[in-house]
């Protein structure tokens, strides 16, 4: 066995182990944790802000943008929020233990549906460091052991926030294992973790799609996935236009650069006419780019015709697709054909209509006169989310506390055997 | 591209269109099909047993045991059964527009979580031909497309209870490739068919073990999994004596071919000497053989030495193995350590020992003061089931309706944005 392999067992070993007695912690120490690791970020912020300036001194041999050397910044201020989040996810239900449902056999069998962890999460992510310090709170409250493996241009960021949080969990009696940090920027440990199914129970790839593909056709075990949003707004023959236009700004503007953007519009033919020129004013003074079919390039000149590939483009950019259909079932052909299954609203006054547009449409998140932006596990109640997923199995959407569970059935009896 | 995987592709194709179109069926428009189905059933059964002979008939080539010959067998009463059991799934609820949950968000927002189809299942089975029908109705009852692949010995038999559920299906206007059956038993196509993510959503092979693991390696979809049932049966010190051999007897005994049936008994030190010669009368009598640790042998002089094997063996037959423990803890680690998070039981008076015993044993189902043998789809009210997973992720023990399914969000407002 290679020396990858041998650390990749050894993370794998010591995090199941961690996972058995975390199952059994209590909220109380869980919450306890998480306001002590809070209290550390602060107490021990001059050693995180240290090691982050190693970061940051090594990012432009990384090829880090400047955007991107910003993302990975933490000044006393940012440190201060991932602090805050820590604490705000003390605040939220332990999912442990919940009872999904529950019920009495006509035996006398009291059968109940108990939520229980996971097990391991090994968590692979590009993002900003926050995301080490979200990722820990969110797998420790809902009682798994978690593998971090963040980017190797926050490596130094990473150890020592790993460090400060798992002293936390030592302070606390908690088991110091709950959290690991892979401490080397070998991508072969990656490939070795992900065949120990059996040891690890899911893997979430938070990134670009290119390291969710990777992840994906190598892990043994199951991943919880986030590939493109593809979004669409439909603006339906019975929309208000003023609400239509309010929430294409909101959901194209607001953040072009995020999964649950509007990246197309799709408009009923009967409006087009008054609707298109509206759209063009709004998209202009935003500077969005418009491509468009042939109707709307007809009404809108400066509008770019849209290509087939457009229309499967998730742009990040303040740039949008933009075509007319004839009907509502056009729209939902449309976004079967084009869209990613992310999220889609439809734009309506109309009941029938919406109920059509929901039925049909088979997307994570479906919305009516709302923006697509609330596709979002903070935003729909979630309180925190680990990822977004646009899979359909065991979590859809925004993956909060209960999706990084399983249940287990318990079944309570005076003696009953079974005819 | 070969000619396994043209057909392949077209299944899986025509799975996929059929998915989209069932999932918008009204319950109803379900039930009636199931009741057609089984009142089709009866009035071709003329049709069906006539294939069913075929398949009885060339057996002994396919090298089938005079039990598995009997397996495969249909009656006028045996299709009276797999005709009732259709009937039974359509009194079941229907889960697809189940709302989950659903709340009202601070700015207005009706969110709901909404029960949906999964879309297309590949279903892979070597049993017996009511597997077919069962599997069948489950699936269209969710609103599924399922792809049937059964044993090539009851090909003819599945063919034609095939034919007969698609013909209902058209006689309900409902899609006809809903329901397709692998019609060759050609093996490749079952690889392809594997490789088919984004067409198919789960896979869900039901047979032996090598089936499972054949099947879970190749497939890139994800698959819902029944492994072994190393199954326990804890005697604690505060158990009374006859309870736990009611208990034991019907977990063991009842029918010792299936994964819920006990394969191991843990006793507790303080009480082994007054019941291990009580254990050994009721294995006597029964026929059991026991394979015991140290302390059991000596006890039971017909008890056979326990290898590390033995524990870790799902016997399917009247063996057991016995050991004594010297702590519900010790009984939990033996059980984490041997067992296979199937199903395991404690029996016991004392309120503590039972709640440590839940929470610390992570099986898909524990039983306090009941047999192993509850864990069943049927037993736990779920009314039928395609399976016993025993893995974690989406679904765990019995799989019934609901666990044939998804969810998606609806979002409701008033043209709400995200500030």
């Amino acid at each position: 066995m290679s020396h990858h392999a041998d650390y990749a067992r050894q993370l794998a070993d010591r995090a199941r182990h961690a996972a058995r007695h975390l199952a059994l912690a209590t909220g109380a120490q869980k919450q306890q944790w998480l306001h002590t690791a809070a209290d550390r970020l602060r107490s021990r912020s001059d050693e995180v802000l240290v090691r982050n300036e190693q970061d940051i001194a090594s990012a432009p041999h990384h090829g880090l943008s400047s955007a991107a050397i910003d993302r990975l910044r933490l000044t006393p201020a940012r440190l201060e929020s991932v602090a805050n989040a820590l604490r705000e996810v003390a605040t939220l239900p332990d999912p442990v233990g919940e009872v999904i449902e529950g019920y009495v056999r006509p035996n006398g069998l009291r059968v109940e549906r108990v939520r229980v962890p996971l097990g391991v999460v090994f968590f692979i992510y590009e993002s900003r460091p926050n995301v080490t310090a979200d990722a820990a709170a969110l797998c420790v409250k809902s009682g798994n052991a978690v593998i971090l493996r963040g980017g190797k241009e926050a490596l130094h960021t990473n150890l020592v926030l790993y460090r400060v949080l798992k002293d936390a969990l030592v302070e606390c009696g908690l088991p110091e294992h709950a959290i690991q940090l892979v401490a080397t920027p070998d991508r072969e440990v990656v490939g070795e973790l992900l065949k120990l199914r059996g040891l690890i129970d899911v893997t979430i790839p938070r990134g670009g799609k290119s390291l969710i593909e990777r992840v994906s056709a190598e892990a043994t075990m199951p991943v919880i996935k986030h590939y493109d949003g593809v979004c669409h707004v439909y603006v339906d023959r019975d929309a208000n236009p003023d609400m239509a236009l309010s929430i294409l700004r909101n959901a194209k503007c607001q953040r072009p650069g995020v999964c649950n953007a509007a990246e197309c519009v799709l408009i009923h033919s009967d409006i087009a006419k008054t609707f298109l020129p509206r759209l063009a004013a709004l998209f202009a003074a935003e500077k969005v780019e418009i491509r468009g079919c042939p109707q709307t390039c007809a009404a809108i000149p400066s509008a770019r015709p849209a290509t087939e590939d457009d229309y499967r483009t998730e742009y990040l950019d303040l740039i949008i697709s933009s075509r007319v259909v004839s009907s509502l079932e056009d729209a939902v052909a449309h976004i079967e054909t084009f869209g990613s299954h992310h999220t889609d609203a439809i734009v309506t006054g109309n009941v029938a209509a919406a109920d059509r547009f929901v039925a049909a449409v088979d997307s994570a998140a479906v919305m009516v006169n709302a923006s697509t932006r609330f596709n979002d596990g903070g935003e729909l109640g979630l309180g925190a989310e680990i990822g977004i997923s646009t899979d359909k199995f065991h979590a859809r959407g925004p993956c909060g506390l209960r999706e990084l569970t399983s249940y287990k059935w318990v079944v309570r009896g005076e003696g009953q055997i079974r005819e």
